[in-house]
């Protein structure tokens, strides 16, 4: 049961963009396992991958026909990662990517390929295969919603979201997709996400973007602490919004634009987290008055991947010893502990490194005891602050992942 | 149920300890709840601690004490912890030490204060402080065993062992107990370890040798990566054995006592491990052919704290692409995966960093079936390698931590 998540089936149309779904058979599911978008010639694309040393073959070949060409397909497979599959594997990707070049007229480097699932078995290409030509002749503008259920793999739900806004004149709209429930933490989560607009955007600027946005949302999310071989989200500006097309930052269209779509990449992030494998609670862990962010992250992941804090977070239990604890074996160094405050949302549980005096068991059990709340850290120290959001560890999620090949 | 670890009640008497216990009725049980080590003033005493930055009240007078005194008792209590207690439960743990001292006749910092349990709650002194008259005037040299009972908390079962050598015609006795059991990670583990000799070891040699020794043991193990504010492990060197004196390294006796007592290390520390909250496997990360040991540290902790690798540990299941997963993901600097080999005990799954064409599931099945197994995993660039013990991530884990307050 994902944490305050609904499913979203309203998705606006992004002009330029067309989406075909099929069931090929890779995934032992009724929903559809292959999903391509279909780009118009005056889209642009950017990405973000993960930067697991062991990146699977269609990352690989996904970051370089990226770097080196107009995109104008997506392919995605669901049911099978494609990693630790070596040559053989590369060799597959890249023939997926030639069948989709091959039945369209474009180049190999114009299709990027997406594959989430088992780590380390073959692509079942016999079924990938002549599955494509049917993803390619379905292509249509408003199916957001399939392609939300067709990049599921352990997701209890699909995740999406869609918003509008004005600009001079026209309206704008974006609509976003994302996947995943385990194995998540930076740099990324293993996820995979899709977000789109209208909107004309330079290749540069929405790169820029897509990297600072990003990196404030897909990569502040854990769930377990696992980085996945696969995670890649892609931000794509199909162009067809009849505004001018953003070429520098000084441009009005900049800061609207961005601004609209963080709260699409945050909302697509959160609904991770949301869905995390066996999550109970939603949990932000605010980490404030540091000497530098690196420091903030040290300590925020420390505290958000403690299976003790974890545990207690499922309990609902306000043991705030556990936090007080992690922080402390955070590595940070020279840490004053007599500087640091600790709080459940407005509820002061440590304060000048020990537990407040205002503080009692009930006030921390009112907290912990709703499905979302804050640990916020104050370590006293300097100006720099950074939030994390993460789940409780449950029951369900040690069934889920010992029963599950992942 | 620990893995593959019996009750150990034969202890070896160590002349010149003597031990007392009683139950103050700190901690809710029949077990003793407060241990006291009388040594007799041959003795040195040397010890290792926590490296959480919010150390406890007892540790940091454990430390202070040690430097500056001989010391001639240890006292410990289970059920309180007795950290993130501030000013006041500093003047708690001191108050214990005037207590014994002032029993005793011995100076306030010849005594050493030690406490596990529950973070955050000052110690119920009502119930230790007539507790420890009764201690100490039942102190008897042969009660190890009662010992290794007093010092638990969420251990199954105690954790002791013991040995004997022939040295120049006389026989050099060891006996040593532990307890821990979860929030295991270095350095060190949740932790308190009590290792005793007869053997006559100056002060600072007894320290090398406990650094030593420790480095290699306790805090080369983890449960849940979580580091405990009151981890302890101290080495006694009674001093009555009648060999010569150990003042020097080259002295015969320094390898045979250290090869004897990396055994005892080895053993206890393993024992937590076996015990681990919710454990059902025992098993070894070995990480070789890495650069230096850092990073075969950082390898190998990486996986042995990872999540998925533990519930697939759980669950019995040879799912190599999590561990390849959780390499990749370690962050070592230009990581070559196409050198890495990893193997479960003698059964190659990963070669050259993708599946081996060797390996079966049916082979990689029956090594995860065991109770006990290695994960060796081979970087193939350099000469430095680590070992550490870890255990799977099962539903007790949760239960045990989600009901009790740690």
């Amino acid at each position: 049961m994902p944490v305050n998540l609904s499913v979203f089936e309203d998705f606006n149309t992004i002009d330029g963009i067309k989406i075909g779904t099929t069931n090929a058979g890779v995934k032992q599911t009724s929903r559809p396992d292959i999903v391509v978008f279909e780009l118009a010639d005056t889209a642009t694309t950017a990405g973000i991958f993960t930067e697991n040393a062991f990146c699977a073959a269609p990352v690989q070949i996904s970051k370089h026909h990226l770097a080196n060409a107009q995109t104008r397909y997506l392919i995605i497979n669901t049911g099978n990662a494609n990693a630790g599959t070596g040559a053989g594997g590369y060799e597959d990707a890249i023939e997926i990517c030639q069948a989709v070049a091959q039945a369209k007229g474009v180049a190999l480097e114009q299709v990027l390929p997406f594959s989430t699932g088992v780590i380390g078995e073959r692509l079942p290409m016999g079924k990938i295969l002549p599955a494509i030509p049917k993803a390619l002749e379905q292509t249509q503008a408003n199916i957001w919603y399939d392609a939300s259920r067709g990049i599921m793999t352990t997701d209890t739900q699909p995740k999406g979201t869609s918003t509008q806004f004005e600009f001079d004149g026209q309206t704008i709209s974006i609509s976003g997709i994302s996947k995943g429930a385990g194995m998540i933490k930076p740099n990324m989560a293993t996820m995979l996400g899709f977000i789109a607009t209208d909107a004309p955007v330079a290749k540069d600027i929405l790169q820029e973007i897509c990297s600072e946005l990003g990196n404030k949302s897909f990569n502040r999310i854990s769930i377990d602490g696992d980085t996945s071989t696969n995670d890649s989200c892609m931000l794509i500006a199909s162009g067809c919004a009849k505004v001018e097309k953003l070429v520098n930052k000084q441009q009005p269209l900049y800061a609207v634009l961005k601004a609209e779509l963080e709260k699409v990449f945050l909302y697509l992030a959160h609904a991770i987290v949301r869905d995390g494998e066996g999550a109970t609670k939603f949990v932000a862990i605010d980490v404030c008055h540091c000497e530098n962010s690196k420091e903030a992250l040290r300590i925020a992941y420390t505290v958000a991947h403690s299976p003790l804090v974890k545990t207690a977070l499922f309990a609902s239990d306000a043991n705030w010893g556990r936090i007080l604890a992690a922080v402390g074996r955070s590595g940070v160094r020279d840490m004053n502990v007599d500087a640091i405050n600790i709080y459940l949302d407005d509820v002061c549980i440590v304060e000048k490194g020990a537990r407040a005096e205002s503080y009692t068991e009930e006030a921390g059990a009112a907290v912990m005891k709703q499905s979302e709340l804050c640990v916020r850290i104050d370590m006293g120290r300097g100006e720099a602050g950074e939030t994390v959001w993460t789940t409780d560890l449950s029951h369900d999620y040690v069934s889920i992942n010992a029963d599950y090949r992942s």
